[in-house]
């Protein structure tokens, strides 16, 4: 086995690994990168719920090497099984590989809950493993009755997707009161459990799984009220934790959520090492506390951030803002910055205007569909904190322009003031626009509590 | 007749009006409103060109009372055709009325461009008018060869609605050298045209209408190429002017442009009267030049000053940056800022980066288009200057988070770190999330051009 020499390698060919190989070339054009990754396919992590339905296989669903032969970043398939700090190598199954510069990008996986006959057939984890879920698409075919564990992003987009194979019976169980209760208020994730439920989906919430019964394959789901569910497959969609074994191993600081310990330039205990990505710690961009978050998009942004910081460091991470959408057909969520759930559990007082309205004008043009906008400030500074958005696919990107709002820590003045494009068939009217109809009225809401204290 | 007195008077009642009489409200709530106007129905501006196809009527397309009546404003259709300055009030054709403070929005009037012939039937102007706009609807039903006048934004949107009324041969005649010239810079324009054309609508650009010929009625159009276009029916989309008229007759002063001229406060040279939308001179974000813009999303911020700021400055203009969006069916094109055409002939120094990709990931995700991003940055700053975007319908909401970022003046660098939401079925891939591709790709040029300075 011989050794290569390269001046960075990136450990990881998932989103963040990817981002940060293509961004360290984009940076420092004069140094080799390598990716060594563990899979010849690399699937995209977001897209795993639509292999059963929308897009049809794993195979459809994956990250194309594409923008890294463009940037002429190599590529390694083989494991990293260590790393070796002193001598800065790396060690894979194909060999050592010396590094200047390392980033480590190894991600996450899915999190089994320690529930008696977990390990049971036709209990499956979402593994982004392009062969387990060419399996676990296999097994869903013929399976007849699905439960599926968890009832957040990726628990209802799958139940929504596993229904377009047809003649199936799918159960959600969620262990709080509504689906999808980390990411949105409760009256987005009441209209969001309305839709899955309007397309022949029981929801159960408020209610534990203690056990899959079964002889070798799952037959059953008892849960915490006594119920017991039938079920000849489950799909466990309960979270996921950093695979920061590499790191660790190899003896850099280990953080408080159990990630790969980072400062602001995303660097580890170890200055030549970088992580990012779901193996690396996170924090808010709201105070810079720990945050759970594990997002492709923040992923990137870490990318972005340890591939210009390898050779003298000129970004920081300000944290993350958490700026995510879920889609059920047309209907489309999307959340940027604090929810008033979580605004509140934070200590914030809080000002809240929200408004609905039709996305075209006049409301008869074809395409629109009624838009929620909520939008939650600071009462005192008038800083927006969040906001949530319901609407159809375009949604998906006005959610931006809020995170924008967001990111720049503007008031509900700024955003009152804020020019927008609009155009009949395309969004809603100028004179009730909703991301500045929402602030005027916050603004109201501001002064008249002012005027009352 | 008796005279009314109310705290507050607007004059118009089409986006600038109803936006400035609800802001008022809205900061004012102790004050009385009275929206005089001179239509009882009003047209939304923007929507005008899809009276003949989409939404089939001029009743279909109008701006609702709803809003008004929410916030209390009260309504009075008739027309001001004075303003006593010295004793506060407007004469109206149903009385004076006396006010604190009033807020001229009189819109603007189509540019009748002066061209022999142009008073013949069948020569229609896009009057904002609900009975002209039915009466021409009325003649466009039975007219066989129609040629549209100016390829802007009303031009070509009109031009694609009228051929959906089906067996009409439309021809678009352009004095430049492409539609849309004005508004997107040339490749967008020639990406624009292409869709027009595969409509079946035929353009004649770098050509000038002469003459209309005709006896009482339009037979033909005269070229300045000698051609003679065969016509029954003209539409004049050649821009649009201030209508100032009652401000200049009150001795108010009047702008470069020919509008009422105002300061940043929307403050006319009175300082009870408040002028705001097309019939207010306006300013440009970028250092407070004149513009000769005019849409109704400029005049909504317009009105949220003017509202805001009648018994206190509280809100200054910042000039307008310039954000719109055009959509072709399900061909959509926006701009926020400058195009790099503007911003040459500015003298900006500009560095210019153009991403192209599906805006769903996996790309076989359905309801996707191709969207293509170009983002002009200042070489030296870094500085956004503006972006163009043309994708699918998302595009009208996507330009509105560049607007975010011209309008905090934000940097490639601050670009580069945007955090954005990204899903499968909503938007483009986190790692070329197009806008965030882009301004890495213009950081990189930027560091070679300094490089080889």
């Amino acid at each position: 086995m011989t050794k290569k020499t390269v001046d960075i390698v990136v450990v990881g060919g998932s989103a963040a690994g990817v981002t940060a190989a293509i961004t360290a070339r984009r940076h420092y054009p004069s140094k080799t990168v390598l990716l060594v990754r563990k899979e010849a396919k690399v699937s995209i992590p977001c897209g795993i719920p639509y292999i059963c339905g929308t897009v049809g296989s794993p195979e459809n669903n994956l990250i194309p090497d594409a923008a890294l032969e463009k940037e002429q970043v190599e590529i390694l398939v083989s494991e990293a099984t260590a790393i070796n700090r002193e001598q800065k190598h790396v060690v894979t199954l194909a060999g050592e590989i010396a590094y200047d510069r390392l980033i480590i990008a190894t991600g996450s996986y899915p999190n089994t809950p320690p529930i008696p006959g977990v390990e049971l057939g036709g209990v499956f984890t979402i593994l982004k493993d392009v062969e387990h879920l060419r399996k676990m698409q296999e097994h869903l075919k013929s399976a007849r009755d699905i439960v599926v564990v968890g009832g957040g992003f990726i628990g209802i987009e799958f139940a929504d997707e596993i229904r377009k194979m047809g003649g199936k019976t799918i159960t959600i169980v969620e262990i709080s009161s509504h689906c999808l209760s980390l990411s949105y208020d409760e009256e987005f994730c009441i209209e969001a459990e309305q839709v899955v439920q309007s397309n022949g989906i029981t929801i159960l919430a408020t209610r534990k799984v203690t056990g899959f019964t079964g002889d070798g394959q799952v037959t059953g789901v008892q849960l915490s009220d006594g119920k017991i569910l039938k079920a000849d497959a489950v799909i466990l969609g309960t979270g996921s934790k950093a695979n920061s074994e590499l790191g660790a191993e190899a003896g850099l600081r280990i953080g408080a959520t159990g990630a790969i310990d980072v400062d602001r330039a995303m660097r580890t205990s170890d200055r030549h090492i970088f992580a990012c990505g779901d193996c690396a710690e996170k924090i808010s961009f709201f105070g810079g506390g720990h945050s759970t978050l594990k997002l492709a998009s923040i992923a990137t942004l870490e990318a972005r951030i340890a591939g210009a910081n390898l050779f003298g460091i000129t970004r920081e991470n300000p944290g993350t803002v958490g700026v995510w959408s879920t889609a059920l057909g047309d209907f489309a969520l999307g959340t940027a910055g604090l929810t008033e759930t979580m605004a509140k559990a934070w200590g914030y007082d809080t000002v809240v205007a929200m408004v609905e309205g039709p996305n075209r004008h006049p409301a008869g043009m074809p395409g629109g569909a009624k838009t929620k906008v909520k939008l939650i400030f600071e009462c005192n500074s008038g800083v927006l904190l969040g906001g949530q958005i319901r609407g159809n696919c375009a949604a998906g990107e006005m959610i931006n322009a809020v995170s924008a709002c967001v990111q720049r820590r503007m008031t509900a003045e700024d955003i009152a003031m804020f020019q927008m494009g609009t155009h009949p068939a395309l969004t809603a009217s100028p004179i009730v626009y909703p991301l500045v109809n929402a602030a005027e009225l916050a603004i109201k809401a501001i002064r008249s509590r002012k005027v009352s204290q």
